[in-house]
């Protein structure tokens, strides 16, 4: 049909995508500063996790996943969310792991030469590399609200959710 | 640089991303059920909107968002999650306008002719139609997940995150 989306065939480069997830980790680091330290590893909310282990899932699935979507190596299956050992223990040292993995997103990043081959995400979870990227930055922003809710139990006003310059 | 997104430029059609937003819908419409039908329009935390009041946001942006994007047309600014005012009352209701939304999208999503128009949604926010439909589909994921930590404080188990065909 003449009708459907017809000037703009394909929407975004890996380079736009990587700058989007990018803005969004930019928030998300926002909101861990937001926690007070005692209540980032302690305070929850109906049985779930505390926002440092959601966040720790976030850095599992990130870096060792930017890697394993480039190089198909999806590293040990033990990781800290997982088995809760090797998890950092003060807002600092999250933060540097947050950070130590940016380093390694915009390193494995680019070396990802096609969004469209099928993998088997960590040994388990099958997909497209697209739709596992995908799977990544949405999982961060449902774990990131679920940190806001978090911070108004506690009284925090959290970060705007629009500021992801 | 050879090793950098060698071999796909470009990661998703229009209709992708459709795809794409429809599988969070079909998820966020799972969420909606799974609440009790008082609670749904009752219960908070933190001094936060009910989760109606949040799913009323995502059908306000989602459908006079996507006519909006396709015809310029944003519609009326005195929003149901804005003034209150023609606020579903019942579970049943917020369905209903649920479904209608889907409708809409479906029939307007199509009809974007160009995803990187510079566009002011809603007569107020600037942006280009990619970033205002990403924004409205992380928005939805975002509000989501807080919906998940309302049913976890209600002792509810939510649907699975990653179920979404």
């Amino acid at each position: 049909m003449s009708t459907e989306n017809a000037t703009t065939t394909t929407l975004l480069s890996p380079q736009d995508l990587l700058k989007h997830w990018q803005g969004h980790r930019g928030l998300t680091r926002r909101v861990i500063e937001a926690f007070p330290e005692k209540e980032l590893f302690e305070y929850t909310i109906g049985g779930m996790r505390t926002f440092a282990q959601l966040v720790m899932e976030i850095i599992d699935l990130t870096g060792p996943g930017a890697k394993g979507l480039a190089t198909d190596d999806w590293g040990p299956k033990d990781m800290p969310h997982i088995t809760g050992n090797n998890m950092p223990v003060t807002k600092a040292e999250l933060l540097e792991r947050w950070d130590d993995t940016t380093t390694e997103l915009e390193t494995y990043w680019p070396q990802i030469d096609d969004f469209e081959k099928s993998i088997i995400a960590f040994g388990q979870y099958p997909g497209t590399a697209l739709s596992m990227a995908l799977y990544f930055i949405d999982n961060e922003i449902h774990h990131r609200g679920q940190g806001y809710v978090y911070l108004r139990g506690l009284g925090i006003e959290p970060p705007f959710f629009w500021d992801r310059p």
